[in-house]
């Protein structure tokens, strides 16, 4: 990273425990050289975690946090009353410039509204938004809201648009990115009032607006950035995922119905081997929060710690590109 | 089928053109020797296609339609202006009598508007949900709304529920369907309104309702009906279909990237062949209009004689249960 950045982890609100964010914390240390960890949470259990899998590292620091925001908390309360949380604290620590970013695994709508309540929204955007890169034949994709924002205005999808924009000319380096706005049809009046509303926007726009894209078609690299709502997004995201674990299971049980698809199956394994890899949606752990005055990293609640890795290299990323601050940039250029 | 059914096929409004379903037509009459068919379109056109493709049989009659519905044709615009298309006529066939189902691979908005304006809803029911079967590990699973109401009450989505019931348990043979809905978490606060409120109505109600579910969780068979607004329905079914495609496209450059995948890929190809199989979407073709005083099934636009034949099989299934009869039955018993 050139110089040095530090990142501070939510260690306790993930659903495998903390042990997977420091073996991950441990395994990314050696892997850039520059960068620091803040380790948040329950000072004796990471203590004692950090001693048996690391021992002591320069580059790795605990800071203590008496509370855990629960999966099942409402995030008001986690906002309002648990203000000493593991993710409280990760993010106040970004507040504060003790770090550049922070990663947590913790209830998505508690770490939506913590980081709004602490870091603030940048100029001109109303909500932050969680995007997040997938694979295509081509290109890799930007999609945004997976989740954040159940029900979005036309003028919300027109900001994460802008959003898109800005992370995948910045960060992925591509000259004006496709905009497209997922819908259930590719013909104008396809929809319903919000995406026809935001698709005049866009239109009018300085954008490079493509049009409408249907879910068959966002692998098939016709758009680098992808918008939707919230619950529309996280829909697609989790079928997408659920439909890749079926195909799996095709895979397997073709490949051990009878004694010569065995006997391919031990041949075809390497090359199996990399599809499985090449699928693995760990790979694709670490979606960003956008649209806040800071990083922040949502991973998986169930991510390994090969999965979280990933969700800090997105940290890594976002930190290297300065991402808040060149989306400051863009939207104070659109609104001039 | 024991008697003798006749289904109108709607030859004219589908992407690839009337030779499609005339070769679907007369390669389902060998496989239902009680079928008869109605191809509706062009007469000329139909003639000289079932002349080439199947000569003179007994059981396939042509009725000339002078009209077509485009893909780009507003819904309301089909009902009052295209009243000799060979939509409209294939359904009138279904009003009158004269058939007991009908297909089309046309315009899904104006399929829906035409049927509802001509066959009427069901007592109880207000606009009709698009409902097709998805293959998971374990049962088959049904799922509704896919596509024909971009915005959804509570109330719309309970009574797909209701709809979905009776199939799963008519058709599939299920008894007591687990009934899902489609949401972003499981927990009961998740979502938005209409999911909330949908759950407390179906809580409350004598169908087997077993609480939310997660697109990662839909092929798990965890649930035999899942119900979801159109909008998000129609995204995640297209979203898991562009996710088939790219597993393959990463298997297919697994298989080639060098020497020794390419002769797995040999020995391998019989087992490849039937994943293929297993996971095309053309197995999965046909979704039935449910809410309808009538059987109505939408073929995929682009549906080449292959998937066609599955449509038209999927209307012979809603004719010999009966399908519409069997939701009035339960819809009368709910309201009791």
């Amino acid at each position: 990273m050139g110089v040095s950045s530090t990142i501070a982890l939510d260690a306790m609100s993930g659903d495998l425990g903390a042990e997977v964010v420091v073996r991950a914390a441990v395994a990314s240390l050696s892997r850039h050289p520059d960068l620091n960890f803040i380790l948040v949470g329950d000072e004796a259990e990471l203590s004692s975690l950090v001693g048996n899998i690391a021992g002591d590292h320069p580059r790795l620091s605990i800071r203590h946090a008496s509370e855990v925001v629960e999966m099942t908390d409402a995030p008001a309360d986690a906002v309002r009353r648990k203000k000493d949380s593991s993710m409280r604290v990760a993010i106040d620590l970004v507040k504060a410039g003790d770090a550049e970013a922070c990663v947590s695994a913790g209830n998505t709508g508690a770490l939506m509204a913590t980081a709004k309540f602490v870091l603030k929204m940048l100029p001109g955007i109303d909500r932050p938004a969680i995007m997040a890169e997938l694979p295509t034949t081509g290109r890799s994709l930007h999609m945004l809201d997976l989740g954040a924002n159940t029900i979005c205005t036309a003028d919300h999808l027109f900001q994460f648009a802008v959003m898109g924009s800005i992370v995948s000319a910045d960060v992925a380096g591509i000259e004006r990115p496709r905009i497209a706005l997922l819908n259930i049809g590719e013909e104008a009046g396809k929809g319903n009032d919000v995406v026809r509303d935001a698709a005049a926007m866009l239109d009018a726009s300085t954008l490079n607006y493509v049009g409408f894209i249907e879910g068959n078609d966002l692998f098939k690299d016709k758009a680098d950035v992808v918008v939707t709502d919230g619950f529309s997004g996280n829909i697609a995201l989790k079928a997408m995922e659920g439909m890749v674990g079926l195909m799996k299971w095709y895979l397997r049980r073709a490949f051990t119905r009878n004694l010569y698809s065995k006997l391919v199956s031990l041949v075809a394994r390497p090359v199996l081997n990399a599809v499985s890899r090449e699928s693995d949606s760990r790979n694709y752990n670490g979606a960003t929060l956008v649209g806040l005055n800071g990083i922040v990293i949502k991973s998986h609640g169930g991510a390994d710690s090969y999965a979280f890795q990933h969700a800090i290299d997105t940290a890594v990323v976002e930190v290297e590109n300065n991402v808040p601050q060149q989306i400051g940039k863009l939207l104070q250029r659109e609104a001039a």
